[in-house]
């Protein structure tokens, strides 16, 4: 089998390549370990950036995203009981997230590729990137009991943290920037309609707590738990009362409750490849970078990621210039380390680390304040959540 | 002996104070351990924010200052052999800072309290503060070989991290907030005309390094060491040697050596003491709060504190209101924990910690990136640096 570009997962960055390169006249073929159901279930994140949403509606992969999307224009901070608001727009002239799911991207994208895209196979499982550094890369890979072989000119892995793509890069070559924490996050979904119409981000000396939504009726809620927990440690009736708790405010706002149909602790980690190309093939998302949740990063970037590509790519094709796909990874990797930091500093800004002194208690608190009195400061975070620029 | 205000501690805390409350038609006596040379000699601080330099002027206080001092509309952040400027006065609507050492704020107020202030009296001991929650708080002391009782309506602690003021404050009443640093400055003097007409502020991988001046011929520069290290074991040459690696840019820029003729070593701690007030005890600078040198607050921060206590007693004074004076810590802790918050960020954006993990090296980087790129963040540093609002 050959094709120009080999894609390596069915994820959101691979899904939306495959689409970014057919609008481009470039031929692809997306090979997903998982089967269609699989991927179409998998719950991760659900904030789009401006820029996502931009590119998304260029791809012409916007249509449901801008009928069932939420538009969100600011986040709410929780701290000491007091609410502040955050005003995107205001701040940003102009700019807001959209609240979509990761897997209502996926879905979109799915039907598209199906209907007029390349070759997408699902339950084709990529066994290994041979060739990166020569000519004509290929990727090794199993579907229907067989190996087989698909040929091509580039290959670009969206294959995830635990994926094969990083690993055809010589250690030799590779930098590895990582940081764990020591807690995680028990996410439910509920069914119930959200208890605040934006995005609340609670500090409390209990641990983070965040209110979410994925529509009108359901909720995602998030509580800061010891790494290691088992979602099934936590019972329902437990899990509602210690979001009461970090919620709680002094002008008597309520949590309403409703049935948890869904419950699953998320690991937090920052995690950086260097470099995330290796001759011709590329690294998107996850298999390049992981960034803790509370930033709401991981798909943006992911998107990022691709775009780069694919704008470099068409650029080779037009102008004969290798230019761009030569500084693929320097130019992802600026916006890269923008969001490692933003995702970073939220997590401390919000999370009570085990073992933490009263002094970094008081410095989080002040640094809230900060940006509860400062429109400069506010304006930071507001420019970090809405999103970094695409180049 | 007997006064209004007992003031223990004869650094710019304890002389502004004197001279506010002098100003305001209220007699005042300050005690000081030392004699009057060490006092106008000892090496401390040497930038003062607008708010200070404004307070120095309303009390009559800023005749050298202002011909002698050095006004700087900026500082030069310096970074992977990157150099960017901040520019103060666009970024916060005028502001600036005045580089002007502390020692010759404190030979000024000497000065003016010795020609025209009350009772300052030189090596005379503070032993403890007395009946701090009493109507008539007093201050023990030895002074020419006797012990004497200097008895007051209040009493304010000015005399530092070391003093005994504090110790008044019962332990059950109170909260410290504590962290050091696994490292110091190592600081010298040399004659030398400064090498850039700004601070620099060098991070590198080695360490980082800070370039300041006292006047147009002399230097002030700083590098960071290892904690506990003593200032002898650095030859004049290995100094220079260190700083010329540290602040290396691209450009070819060239640091001027010169004769030192001083050297010394500063540890870094931060640290609050809460509350600031008991009884009729005020705590102020130093003897309540301890920041590291990065962000120039420790002066300033004193400064805050005795105007918020000057206007606290005169309004008291005027209107018969305690009100000021009992919302002093309050009024005083919330500038004080903004003031730890950013000289803990300025510490840990420019220092280089014993471990560091190429992650936070990396992070390190972004955030200055960061600072050179958005001027939402580029100002909320700016803001910081030229001093966070009075009341």
């Amino acid at each position: 089998m050959r094709t120009t570009v080999g894609i390596i997962g069915a994820g959101p960055a691979g899904l939306l390549l495959a689409r970014l390169l057919h609008n481009a006249g470039i031929d692809s073929v997306v090979l997903e370990s998982r089967g269609r159901a699989y991927v179409e279930q998998r719950q991760r994140a659900g904030i789009l950036e401006q820029g996502t949403v931009d590119v998304l509606r260029a791809a012409g992969a916007a249509g449901r995203m801008d009928r069932e999307g939420l538009r969100h224009d600011g986040i709410e901070l929780r701290y000491a009981k007091k609410r502040h608001r955050v005003d995107f727009p205001a701040l940003t002239g102009g700019r807001s997230v959209m609240v979509y799911a990761q897997t209502e991207v996926c879905k979109d994208l799915i039907a598209l590729q199906l209907k007029e895209g390349g070759l997408l196979l699902f339950e084709a499982e990529a066994l290994a990137v041979e060739g990166a550094d020569t000519g004509s890369p290929s990727v090794r890979f199993r579907h229907e009991g067989r190996e087989d072989v698909l040929e091509c000119d580039y290959v670009v892995g969206c294959d995830g943290f635990w994926g094969v793509a990083r690993q055809a890069v010589p250690a030799e070559l590779t930098r590895v920037f990582e940081r764990t924490y020591p807690f995680g996050w028990l996410g439910i979904l509920a069914d119930v309609p959200p208890s605040h119409e934006e995005l609340v981000y609670a500090r409390h000396d209990r641990g983070f707590a965040l209110l979410s939504m994925r529509s009108p009726s359901v909720s995602r809620l998030y509580l800061q738990v010891p790494e290691g927990t088992d979602a099934e440690e936590w019972g329902d009736e437990e899990i509602w009362a210690e979001l009461e708790r970090r919620f709680e405010t002094e002008d008597g706002w309520r949590l309403e409750r409703g049935p948890i149909t869904q419950k699953s602790v998320t690991p937090m980690r920052s995690y950086v490849h260097e470099p995330m190309r290796h001759g011709r093939l590329f690294l998107a998302g996850d298999a390049a970078h992981i960034v803790p949740p509370t930033g709401a990063k991981g798909l943006n970037l992911a998107v990022g990621d691709v775009v780069t590509f694919a704008r470099a790519l068409t650029h080779q094709k037009e102008t004969g210039s290798a230019e761009l796909l030569d500084s693929y990874s320097e130019t992802c990797l600026r916006r890269v380390w923008q969001a490692e930091r933003f995702s970073y500093d939220m997590t401390t800004l919000l999370h009570r680390a085990p073992g933490a002194t009263p002094f970094e208690d008081r410095l989080q608190l002040a640094r809230l304040e900060r940006i509860a009195s400062s429109r400069a400061a506010e304006t930071d975070l507001a420019e970090g959540y809405t999103g970094f620029p695409l180049h």
